[in-house]
This record gives C-alpha cells, sequence and structure tokens, in this order.
C-alpha cells in the first residue's frame, strides 16, 4: 500500500534538508528503540532535520509519495513506537536541540524537541527552576516524553508531562505546520487538540517545538530509605503515606531487583539485613519544601507513620550527594536488568494505589503459571508498575507466547481493577492488541477515526497506537 | 436536513425517559443561557433522564430519527452553548445530581454530572477536602464545568478543572455509552478522549458521570484587599506576586465595578479613597498554607512587595466572614452590570500575564473607538480577562454591529500577543467565528473533522464550537 523511495525521490529529499542517509550510510540503532523484541526494522532514508520547516518539507515529499514516516527522538522508548516498521523515511529530531528562550514572567521555556531531558533539567535548575517531569531515563528527549505523556518519579506530587505542556508547533502528515494551544495557562478555546497531540505517539503529527511550563525549584528536599520485611507491607502504608505528606515521589522495589542494581553500579547503599531481619522490599521517598526545617519535620512525622505501620528502619538521606546515592540504584534497574537478561519484555499498567498490593500478587502468581521470571518495581505514589518478563533459556516465540498468555491475564485483571495498559511508556506497536481490550471496540474506533483525520492517507508512524492492519 | 419530533417519537421517549415535556409544559428557560444575546430558541421536546442508561435511550432514539439533541446543564453558560438552536430534543442534566462514593485512598470522588458545584465544594469541605475549581457562578452544574474546562479564582494554582477530571462516563451521539480514563492519575495509554471530551461543550458527547481528584483542604488562607491609583500599576506587580508567592487567587478590578457591585449588594468593603488619594483599581489575593502562621508570613512578605510596588494600602482579610465579606463584591459582579445593563455582551479572552495591563489599554481604546461601553475585571493571575459591553440606549443590531467590530479587533490583537479566545467560557455557538481566526484553517478543519467522527449526522449540539453550517 505504500511506495518505496526512490533515488528521485531521495535527491527531493536532499533539496529540502541537509542531513540525509541512505543504504549502509543509515545508523543501524535507527531500526529499534530499547525493546527490540517487538521487531526491528531499518529505514529506507534517514534525516536529520534541523528545523521545522526541514521537517514539514521532508514530510510534504512522503504525503505525496505515499511514503511513510516515522519520526524518532531519542530511542528510548519501551513499547516499539519509534520503530520504522514499513521502511519509508526515518526523521530523527535529535539535531533539533536548542533551549530557545526563558520568560520568567508566565514561567515557561521554549525549546526545540530534540533537547534532552537531562540538558532541560540541569538548565532549568542553574537558573533555580524546576522541569516537574521526571522519567527515569533522563537522556530521553522531551519531544518523546510528550508523545508517551512521560510520567517519573515526581508525577505523584506534580503531574505527569501532559501537565507541564503549554503549547507545540506540529508538523502535520500533508506537511503543514500549525501550532496548538499558547503561553497561557488557562483555555476553553475549541477541542483541546493539544492534549490530543500530547501521548499520541507521533502517530497525529511531528512535534518540532514546545513551549513548556516550569516551577520555582524547591528549596529544600530530603529522601527516606525505607526498608520493609516484605513487598505487602510496603505498599500498604502508600495510601496513607501519599495523603498526608504530598511526598515529591514514593517508589517501590523488592529486593532482588535493588541487589541486581547495586551489584551493576558496584556500590551498595540499601541495607538487607536490620537488627537480624531479612529485608524483602523497600519504599524510597522524597519530601521538599520551603526551608530543610520544614523537610526534617516532614520527613520525622513521615518517619514515625512507617514505623508504626511495620518498616523496619528508616534511613535519612538528606544532602545532594547522600540523595544521589540512594537515587543510583533506582536509576539503574532497566539497566540491570538488561544485563542479566537474555529475552526481556515489560509493561508498564498502572492501577489504583490502594489496589497495588493485591494487584503484583496476582501478577506474581500469573507468572509462575506462566512459567515467566517476573521483576517488578514501580511508581508506588501513583500506581504505575514496571513489571519485566524475563528469560535466559527460552527459546524466542516460546518466551513471546508465554508473555502474550501473561499479558492477557494480567492486563485484563488491571482493567477489571480500574487500571489502564500503560502510564508512561504508551502502545507502540507491542501493546495495540492489549489497547483494545482494555477501552474496548467503540473507544478504539474513535481513536482509529481520529487518526485518519489526521492522517488521510495514514503514512505518520504506522503500526501503532491504534494503527491495526 | 434534521427531521422534526413526530408524536411517534415522543411516545418512543416517554417509553424510555420518566420526565419529558412537550409544548407550554416546557420550561421557557430551555431557550437560552445566560448571553441571550446570541439567539434564543425553545426544543421541541425536553426530558430529565435520571441515569446514564435514560439518557442514552433518548439519544438512540434522536439517532435513529435524525433528530438534533443539546445537552443542558444549569444553564449558566455565557456563549450560548446550550441552546437548541435548532430545536430538536433538549436533555436537562440537573435530576442527575447524586455525590456518589468518596475514595480516600485515591482522592477522588465519583458523581452524577448534574450535581452543583458549590453542593460539590461544600461536601469536600465537610470532609476536610477541597475540589479546586472554583468558577465565579456557584450554582453552574459540575457537567458543564468540565464541558467548557471551568477556570475560575484558584486556577492560577490549582489549575482548571480539566486537571481534575479522571475518568467520566459519556453517551456518545449514537447513543452508545462509553467510558474514558480511570481513577488512576497517569496513563499513556491511546489518544486521550478523555481530554478530548473535556471542553467540548457537549459536542461529541453527554458526560453523565464524573470521577474528579479532590485535595486536602488548605489548612489556612487569608485574603488581601489591594487599592492602587491606577489599573496600570496594579497589574504591573501581578507577574512578581504570582511567581514569588504562589497565591491562591489574584483578581484585578476596575474601581467603577466594585462600586456598582456594591450598589447591588448593599454592602461597601473596597476603601474609595486612602489618605486623601483616590482608587482606582485593585487587587484581590488569596494566600493559603498550611498554618495561620505560615499564612501571615506570606501575607507579610507580599504586603511588602505589593507596596514597595506602588500599592496604596494593604486590608487583610484573615477569618472566614472577613473573607466572605471580601469576595461578596467580587462574586457579584455579573448581576450587578446585568441590573444595570439593557444590552450586554461578554468575553472572556485569555493573555499572558505579562501583557495583561497593555492588551486593556488596548481594549479599551478600542471600546472608545467602537463607541461602547466597556466594563473588565477577572483573573490576573492567569491572564483571563472579563470584558462586558454595555448599552442602555442602542438598538439591538446596532449594539450587535459595534460588538463584532469590537470582537474582531480585540481577539487579533490578543492572538497577536499570544493569547486565546477564552480562557473558560467556551465558544458556543457566540464564538465560534472568532475561534477561525484565532486558531486558522487547518486547526479548525481538524476539529471539524473530529466531530464528524463522534457525530457522524452531527445530530449533538449543532452550530457550536466548531459546527459552522
Amino acid at each position: 500500500m505504500y511506495n518505496k523511495v526512490t533515488p528521485e525521490i531521495v535527491e527531493q529529499i536532499k533539496a529540502v534538508c541537509q542531513f540525509v542517509y541512505t543504504g549502509s550510510d543509515i545508523n543501524p540503532d535507527y531500526a529499534k528503540d530499547e525493546m527490540p523484541i517487538y521487531g526491528t526494522q531499518m529505514p529506507e532514508v534517514a534525516v536529520q532535520p534541523t528545523s521545522t520547516e526541514e521537517v514539514a518539507a521532508v514530510v510534504k515529499i512522503c504525503y505525496d509519495n505515499n511514503i511513510p514516516v516515522t519520526p524518532r527522538g531519542a530511542g528510548t522508548g519501551l513499547a516499539g513506537g519509534a520503530v520504522p516498521l514499513y521502511g519509508g523515511v526515518l526523521i530523527d529530531l535529535m539535531k533539533m536541540n536548542k533551549i530557545k528562550s526563558y520568560d520568567m514572567d508566565n514561567f515557561v521555556v521554549e525549546i526545540e524537541a530534540g533537547v534532552i531531558l537531562n540538558d532541560l533539567a540541569n538548565d532549568c535548575l542553574s537558573r533555580g527552576m524546576m522541569y516537574p517531569p521526571d522519567p527515569g531515563e533522563k537522556f530521553a528527549c522531551v519531544g518523546g516524553n510528550v508523545s508517551t505523556n512521560a510520567g517519573g518519579m515526581r508525577a505523584v506530587k506534580y503531574g505527569a508531562t501532559r501537565d507541564y505542556v503549554r503549547a507545540m508547533t506540529v508538523v502535520l502528515p500533508t506537511g503543514e505546520i500549525t501550532h496548538l494551544g499558547a503561553t497561557v495557562s488557562k483555555t476553553s478555546s475549541g477541542y483541546s487538540l493539544l492534549n490530543l497531540m500530547i501521548g499520541s505517539e507521533g502517530t497525529l503529527g511531528i512535534i518540532t517545538e514546545l513551549t513548556l511550563k516550569i516551577i520555582p525549584a524547591p528549596k529544600a528536599s530530603a529522601s527516606m530509605i525505607i526498608p520493609f520485611e516484605d513487598l505487602k507491607s510496603a505498599l500498604a502504608v502508600v495510601p496513607k503515606l501519599k495523603t498526608s505528606f504530598n511526598p515529591q515521589a514514593i517508589e517501590f522495589m523488592e529486593k532482588e531487583i535493588v541487589l541486581a542494581s547495586e551489584r551493576f553500579i558496584g556500590k551498595s547503599t540499601f541495607p538487607q539485613k536490620v537488627g537480624g531481619l531479612d529485608i524483602g522490599a523497600y519504599l524510597l521517598v522524597t519530601m521538599d519544601g520551603n526551608t530543610m526545617d520544614e523537610v526534617y519535620e516532614i520527613v520525622e512525622s513521615a518517619a514515625e507513620l512507617v514505623l508504626d505501620a511495620g518498616a523496619i528502619d528508616v534511613l535519612i538521606a538528606d544532602t545532594p550527594d547522600k540523595m544521589r546515592e540512594a537515587w543510583a540504584a533506582r536509576s539503574s534497574f532497566l539497566e540491570a536488568i538488561m544485563e542479566e537478561t537474555k529475552l526481556l519484555d515489560e509493561c508498564d499498567v498502572v492501577v489504583p494505589v490502594n489496589k497495588i498490593a493485591d494487584y503484583l500478587e496476582f501478577v506474581n502468581k500469573t507468572g509462575e503459571e506462566c512459567e515467566l521470571i517476573i521483576k517488578s518495581f514501580g511508581h508506588a505514589g501513583d500506581g504505575n508498575l514496571h513489571i519485566y518478563q524475563c528469560s535466559n533459556d527460552l527459546e524466542e516465540e516460546e518466551f513471546k507466547r508465554r508473555v502474550d498468555k501473561f499479558f492477557e491475564i494480567i492486563y485484563r485483571e488491571a482493567t477489571d481493577c480500574g487500571g489502564l495498559v500503560s502510564g508512561e511508556h504508551g502502545i507502540g506497536s507491542g501493546k495495540v492488541k492489549y489497547l483494545v481490550d482494555s477501552v474496548g471496540e467503540t473507544n478504539m474506533a474513535i481513536m482509529e477515526g481520529i487518526k485518519r483525520v489526521f492522517d488521510p492517507k495514514m503514512i505518520l508512524n504506522p503500526g501503532k497506537v491504534c494503527y491495526r492492519l
């Protein structure tokens, strides 16, 4: 149904874009994201535009010639969203990495979509400001974060990426450039195309520039490592902890994953035994406030609460160095798992906070039934669980068969208990069928209809989110 | 293009819905909202369903028979959104007014869409919780607030209605019932149909039930009445005041409108002269915090800031009674203006916070050029301005002609300075043409395409938002 990129079309593309790659000059990374289990595919042509106009000109050529286009940021996705499943042209946005300007009267920053999250976060901090979204992968680009409505550690207090997008410039699948939203914080001006574009994973348009809300950085913060005998008692205290103290972050982690990560980074911070008791799970919590006195007061009350609720100890990290150390293991979970695992799949289901414990028990039981190794950690404060399926000995086809069975069971349970398929990683190509089961045919048909309104030739990022061939 | 409601269809409707009205039994209020200048029209039939299923059954009959359907809440809209422009069936949702349940682990409340905002706010407060959205009209219904993404006083700190909607039950224009969103706070699970429905003014579906986020009510708060010599100096301090102290509300008001409102409520709280100086404008600011000590500290620092910046005085209201008094005049602006005015139109344009002063100067100059009486107040903290055009002596046609010219000029200026057509009132039927000018034909065509995806027969609330005949 799509056309191939002919040498003539390559010449057309070279006439409108400076950095164009074909054949063996194409970066092999472009065939995959961080989860190659969903399939790999090289594009026929890759381009690195340096402006919105270049993106638009390339897309226009593809639209006119019925050639699929796949936008790509840093390639850190976990659902296959950036893989050019149908070949065609891949648009790598990482050369569009300028932080353009700050507006300190309106507390917004204007950036190009290829800015690395870590760069934006540090640049804001150097001005006393904070860009609150804080996904685990700091080297994703912000355009990618917006495309998946990435959440991260601080979402429990500050919200997800969606809550910080004020406006954007978008190249539509036709090659037209449009602007959505405005610097203002309030709007009731027609359907929110801005919110529709957020989380649409590059299927409705290519986000090239962003106006983002920033806030004054909290003046003080401290983290608490809280060991428990088992995961169930760790999770039981989360609703109360969250509603009483409004922490910036509440992460949960089982002992095995912490050990693996500490092996990987070569440093041990989390206690494995306290007073003769074996530790089974941890909460890692960050509190923030206006002064260290205020934060100490919160930490003290929170410590009382968790100790009353069965915590074995509370370790406090109250300097930047100690906080970095406390969070180092958490930041390396994915790499640590990858290091130790041959075949890997993942989901980031989200369930109501007060149902995490029961749900994880169900997940572990299902993992046993499906004969898969399951490793879990996640954002306890907002019910967003990262559940890994691992194998070092299965054949790939058998592994995929078992994972599919596992997913069908645990996604159904998530839907039944009021949850959703993905909290922050998105649907990509890997989760389309589970999304249908979760939201139902009616909603799915509406999504497909919307896709066709934006993209009548269905050329943009085909095979993703709601596009079923 | 639409069919009329025949006696046979009335019988069908009566078979699926208990409260059905025809002819002179139809409430005459159903012909209009609070801004009758956009036209009035009686429906052929009015119904008051008591459940989602009843709504769905009525809509299904209308869909099958190609009859227009207009949903209506409390009828407090200001853009003609609830007027049944093409007759047909009006669905009044005000009998669906149950607050169903609170989930205090996940901090959400489930309600039917016809619950009155004031009832929800008070019910939450009685449990120590707050539903933050606080539009000026407390007797709107929450479903209507969601349909316009209503903002209100506290949006500057807490965000607009959109930020508090977790999930909803919707009757689609086909009569199908669907569910959007979930209790969870994070999602990356396909296009956000939830966010698309929010602010769509009853054109994409009829919202019948809502799951809303609530937060612990701030334990302490105080308001400041801050008189200035003129509006320009009042507005100049707003960006700094907002970014330094994160107030719950920052309203601005010119003297004339305060005087009119105080005449209307028969009580005077705002000083008109201080130390021989005539007051020209005011800021009304509310600060909140965990303790009164904290609030006093913030108020003191904020008072220093505004006095340094030219405020003539700072009056502090630090008890519930005094705060109610301070806000009483603000709450009655619209009624006060209506009381004194024969012909009235209104807009609620939104501009960046640091451009309010220049923009209002432009608006007043344009008002003079168009020979209209202009009265303004609004949410200084988020740039959402309420600008009234008034006349007591013009013919209606001449008034409309002048207002149209005035709108064209001031909306273009708002767009040029980075603003949008409406901050919280919506587009309804009254602002469609200005929306086109502001967002452009490309975005408008996408909105129309989306409308057709949800509503292939275009029966739901025709003539509103993006529907141009």
